[in-house]
């Protein structure tokens, strides 16, 4: 079937940035972001200042504005990790986000050329996806491809694209004990396909780079309560793409990951990496299971009581791993109605 | 995780293909193919003589060779139709199977070398599949991936692997409308990559390109009743894929699709197929509903039990479609009568 997508005007996307540490990564990107509003939510001190250089129309958020935004529902905002930047999705009155961390450059495709990551999430989301059933040749919307012999014509239509999950080439995404075992492990490998997630399968989202339609999908957005204060880290996207794909598989929504790639430059350190991360691997032993059998009712239609749903039955069948999921599904209710406030106009309506 | 797979020996593997009308075929692949032992099942007139050049080792079945081995049972399978060619797992004593269609050559990878697609077969069936959680680099187990953050520790070592579903370049393998409505496509797009299909998700089978683990799900590799006397044709792999799908959902193993990549010569006459697909068409609309919802009990421990299961239901619940589907259904019954005549030590122990 042929592509049919235009360049989404700079009015419809906002791009959300969890803090910039490196000078380098807006001077990289100048040409992709400089048409875009950039939203930059640091994470750690308000007192030290991000330097945004000059030609980008930018806010930046600090923890000080969050608590004299939100009050006292600025309790479900993480504070030192990059989780923070869900405020980001929050504030935002756009249609599109791409998100990307400050550690992700522009990559190269193999016949040199840089990629415009932004260009092919807005493709992603603007085309249909297939969640109902394999096409073995991928993405059937894209160039050159189709549908393959043996595809009920019924779904060829397809179902509306709420998140493009993008990768990374250089360094892989790897948890702690894996980044320790293989040091030295680079994704060199550049494979050149789009497609979209099953139905009833749940997959590891990175937040790294990552697009979503928030008209569709923000409010579960969540990147759940990480850092300062919480016993867990590096669980903030994970948490979120498990309740998303959960709700997503409910609505009728889809979801796309493969291209585009970013180069991801440095592996964080996978010693850190292991104490954020240790209770998360035994937890998500439990917490797997527990979306992969979730259900929710027919009455849920819309993103934000799905997402309530969700919180209820996490703090009842999570609550008794640990404290702390009963801390997150209260927050869970806190972000739907900081939300809410913040985006009067969804309350009802699923965001559209 | 570091991919462990050996060269297997001559003696594990069969090479099974339905009737060669093209010389150049095997002269092509014989670097490849000439190691291994051929089963050549022809679709046609059994007068007609297949010259097989010197060198290979082979053995030809024409239609009065099945009459004999199979006598009353010879019903099962398909005259006139490259479907013919399970008879060819029936017969062969090999751990695994390679098929292949006469018009599928050896393809370049884009470094413009000659892809060994047995080689990746091999490697796809030693390897274990990962059903049951996405993994957003695909096949962990290939040269410089792993899994990534968030997937889960428990589920790391995977399943046994029984089919590996091979793609193609240049004539994508589409149905007669799309053949029609886009004579000049070709797929040019090489994906570097491997992938389990998800549990609980159907995907198109194509029998151009295919390898499976007989001694792991061979009975379930019935082609159907196809061609001659039969109210449909192409639709021969996509029913073994539909029930092999289901089998193996329910018996715990793997199916992988991706590469390796043949170079598909030449596409069939669409008004040929159109006439052969078009009953498919409106039936593949009940039929897919049918395998989605398929669910076999726990007693079906072996792939026989399982597939004489699904025959129980295909008449129940397909037969009201169209009579062909009662016949069908009792075919395959008759089939995997066959299977344990030919192979008596398969019985019961789900052909390990």
């Amino acid at each position: 079937m042929a592509a049919s997508s235009s360049y989404p005007l700079k009015d419809d996307l906002d791009i959300v940035i969890p803090t910039i540490r490196n000078l380098d990564f807006l001077e990289m990107w100048r040409p992709f972001f400089q048409p875009y509003h950039l939203i930059i939510v640091q994470d750690g001190d308000p007192s030290r200042t991000i330097k945004v250089p000059d030609g980008f129309d930018y806010e930046l958020y600090n923890r000080n504005d969050i608590n004299k935004i939100l009050g006292p529902k600025a309790s479900c905002i993480s504070f030192k990790d990059s989780a923070c930047r869900c405020f980001g999705y929050m504030v935002s009155k756009k249609k599109y986000i791409f998100t990307i961390d400050d550690d992700c450059f522009v990559a190269k495709d193999p016949t040199g050329k840089d990629i415009d990551a932004l260009q092919q999430h807005i493709n992603n989301l603007l085309l249909p996806s297939t969640p109902y059933f394999f096409n073995t040749l991928y993405d059937p919307f894209s160039d050159g491809a189709d549908f393959v012999r043996g595809y009920p014509f019924s779904l060829r239509e397809g179902v509306p694209t709420a998140v493009s999950h993008g990768l990374w080439l250089n360094i892989p995404d790897y948890d702690a004990p894996t980044q320790l075992v293989k040091p030295r492990e680079r994704n060199t490998r550049y494979v050149d396909a789009v497609m979209t997630l099953p139905k009833g399968i749940l997959f590891p989202m990175c937040g790294m780079n990552l697009a979503f339609d928030r008209s569709l999908i923000g409010p579960a957005m969540y990147f759940g309560l990480m850092g300062d204060g919480q016993p867990i880290g590096r669980y903030d996207d994970m948490w979120a793409g498990w309740c998303v794909k959960v709700i997503c598989d409910h609505l009728g929504l889809g979801i796309k990951t493969g291209l585009p790639y970013i180069w991801h430059s440095k592996a964080s350190n996978p010693f850190v990496n292991l104490k954020k991360e240790y209770k998360g691997i035994f937890w998500q032993e439990e917490i797997i299971p527990f979306f992969q059998d979730a259900t929710l009712p027919k009455e849920c239609t819309t993103v934000q009581a799905c997402y309530k749903e969700l919180s209820k039955q996490v703090k009842d069948k999570l609550g008794k791993i640990d404290p702390y999921f009963v801390k997150l599904a209260d927050s869970m209710v806190t972000w739907i109605d900081a939300w809410e406030e913040l985006n009067p106009s969804t309350k009802e309506s699923n965001g559209k």
